[in-house]
């Protein structure tokens, strides 16, 4: 099965609004088996929509159109849908009476617009509506098939996990093409997405002639390169069996090769990494940043729980708030022993078991002699007093920002050995 | 003139990234007149590359293609375009002699693949490139055109400023659609979209009757609401005054009914509106953070000479922190009164002029009686010490985000005062 995405809404097109969905349900498709080979977006015009949808239909097997089937003038998908259906509009007394008995609940009457949402093409069925009041639905046209949903993303997800995935699901295995994909994420930080494609270069020429396990790179920015394990099998449980096998060997050649550099698994990001690692060994933690400016204490307090173990920081942005607050020597602020100085000065400041420094130079300007993107992370970890120097590369923006993960990442490393 | 964006790789299939190019793309088009229709994505894939190029031509007077003129055998952007316009590839001796330098300055050799970012349609002209190793292309078919840009944003950017845009408003004078379109963006925050809609209501059906200005709001998340106004003018002399005399204007409504909701202009955020203020006054800032966990300093210091005017801060995350460190009094922190002992005790320990203070409960889990969403923000600016009590929807990541900008305009209107 191949599955086109059209994405309907004006907004897209002026680019007011980021297309989220189609990126969601590429994943998902993805995830499941289903190849989808193009993507479109298109306004709110009722010709466009419909050469729209039948440039998708000739190319692909099923189409899933997001957006347009709300209660507005604007709101044209289903008039559209019909059309390409070649069938007219008949309104469902079942829906009206359930968006009625939405607004009365609500306390409000309903404009007769919104009876619009319960105009439905001849011929197709119902997606019934759970979290919006407009239904999606599920037009067969010949033997392919259009699904309408609506373009709120957590309206749109719950019916495509609901209604649209098992009927591709269905539609795919009456046409033999019968498997389970599962797949999961190790993220890497450290090593280029190069370094890491030739040190598992000769694991996924191997892969290549198993066929049931396929291995890609995403890069993430600056939050490191994720390398995606893919499993096909029968059913769910070989699936998770495949994928826990190959976790455990690629995670082997990995450490094997360049060290600890896996930090987590899927959703995990590496505040998460070091909030386990100071859970496990009962430390609190604090921390002092220059250059980064509280970047770090506020990815390390998105983490849930993180009173737990977060003791807070100093965010020591003039030199003398470093010498006054955290003890820092008189004079150049960007080296290692100011870092070092601040780390054990912000522990010492606010009674934690470790702390973090961080200072260097985001630029423009240089600073102390340093040019832009050198940076100094030390650390205080027991009597572990320890600095690393880096050089960042980027603009102000991205210079600050590898700085915290850097220093995240130098933290964990360092606390993985205690 | 329509222009239809087509962005090429399989990782937008995929869902992998998200496609920033085709929403940056639809921005600058919309700013400058130009109609966009459809927008597609497709794979890395020869003859599905070539579907997409033809269906946008049979649509569209001008297609942008982003992405796939990489060195790697994926990228075959090129190839693809080549067979629309039914024309050879020819090696373009000055581009491998350009890319050849690029690798010697920085000690490469030049792999043998690169030399294909130097293979041009014949009849097509080039865009130099400046910031990456693959130029544009400009390919006319018939009396239509296709440009490629490569899929960096910020190689991509820079060619469709100062290639694309120039070369579509030639061919829109060509075709006697010479206007001249700018657009300015008033920043608020505070007001709902549908509260500036109704208090510009009269003044935006004013202007419909005029056609030469057009108002759009645009929703920016925890950034507040933009109202774009757009004018269409005959020179851009005209166009800029135009432009100035509506600002004027719309100011004048939003003031009056609203109060000082306007906090900048075009790309200016709120922490440039709270510098500003700062420069202008003389005063040094420090803050003290609890919810926002550093994400206000953090804020801060991104903008460029921050030193100028910011002290630093503390991220006071653990209530001790509070108390030892800024004398906020033992007892619940989660209060106005702890907000603002923290601006006033911040103020102190860091020597500033001015303290901000923040403090309340981002969630999951309710703090001292108090609700996740409810956020005391207190400052103290030369006698003035008072605080604002707030109730901020949504999770915990939200309710920080908008803690933080909610503190800065608490704090840009406190200093408009003095």
């Amino acid at each position: 099965m191949n599955v086109d995405i059209v994405a309907v809404g004006t907004e897209l097109l002026l680019g007011q609004i980021p297309d989220t969905n189609s990126q969601w349900l590429g994943q998902e498709l993805a995830a499941h088996g289903l190849s989808s080979y193009f993507h479109q977006h298109v306004g709110d015009n009722g010709p466009r929509i419909v050469t729209a949808i039948r440039t998708a239909l000739a190319r692909a097997d099923a189409v899933i159109i997001c957006g347009g089937l709300g209660p507005t003038q604007d709101d044209i998908t289903r008039e559209a849908v019909a059309e390409v259906m070649n069938v007219p509009l008949v309104r469902d007394p079942q829906i009206v009476e359930f968006i009625t008995t939405l607004f009365a609940e609500r306390g409000r009457v309903m404009s007769p617009n919104n009876a619009r949402q319960a105009d439905v093409p001849q011929g197709a069925s119902i997606i019934p509506q759970r979290r919006g009041t407009a239904p999606g639905l599920i037009c067969p046209v010949g033997h392919k098939v259009i699904y309408c949903v609506p373009g709120v993303p957590y309206e749109m997800q719950e019916m495509f996990e609901r209604a649209i995935l098992p009927d591709l699901e269905a539609r795919a295995a009456a046409r033999g093409e019968t498997a389970v994909i599962r797949s999961r994420v190790l993220r890497t930080w450290g090593a280029a997405e190069s370094t890491l494609a030739e040190v598992l270069d000769a694991h996924v020429q191997e892969l290549e002639n198993s066929s049931n396990v396929t291995l890609a790179y995403l890069a993430s920015g600056i939050e490191g390169i994720k390398v995606r394990l893919t499993a096909r099998a029968a059913d769910e449980a070989a699936a998770l069996e495949v994928l826990a096998r190959e976790e455990a060997r690629v995670r082997d050649i990995l450490t094997s090769r360049l060290g600890d550099i896996v930090f987590g698994v899927d959703d995990e990001t590496m505040e998460h990494a070091v909030a386990r690692q100071l859970i496990d060994r009962g430390l609190t933690l604090a921390v002092a940043e220059s250059v980064t400016g509280g970047l770090i204490a506020s990815r390390l307090v998105a983490v849930s729980g993180a009173s737990q173990w977060f003791r807070g920081g100093i965010v020591s942005y003039a030199s003398d708030v470093k010498f006054d607050l955290l003890n820092v020597d008189r004079g150049p602020v960007v080296s290692g022993r100011a870092a070092e100085q601040m780390a054990v000065g912000v522990r010492e400041r606010l009674g934690a078991d470790v702390g973090l420094g961080i200072t260097g130079v985001a630029g423009p300007d240089s600073q102390d002699g340093e040019a832009p993107g050198t940076v100094f992370v030390g650390w205080a970890v027991g009597d572990v007093i320890e600095h690393v120097r880096l050089h960042l590369p980027g603009d102000r923006p991205r210079v600050r920002q590898y700085s915290a993960i850097s220093a995240l990442d130098a933290l964990r490393r360092q606390l993985d050995q205690i």
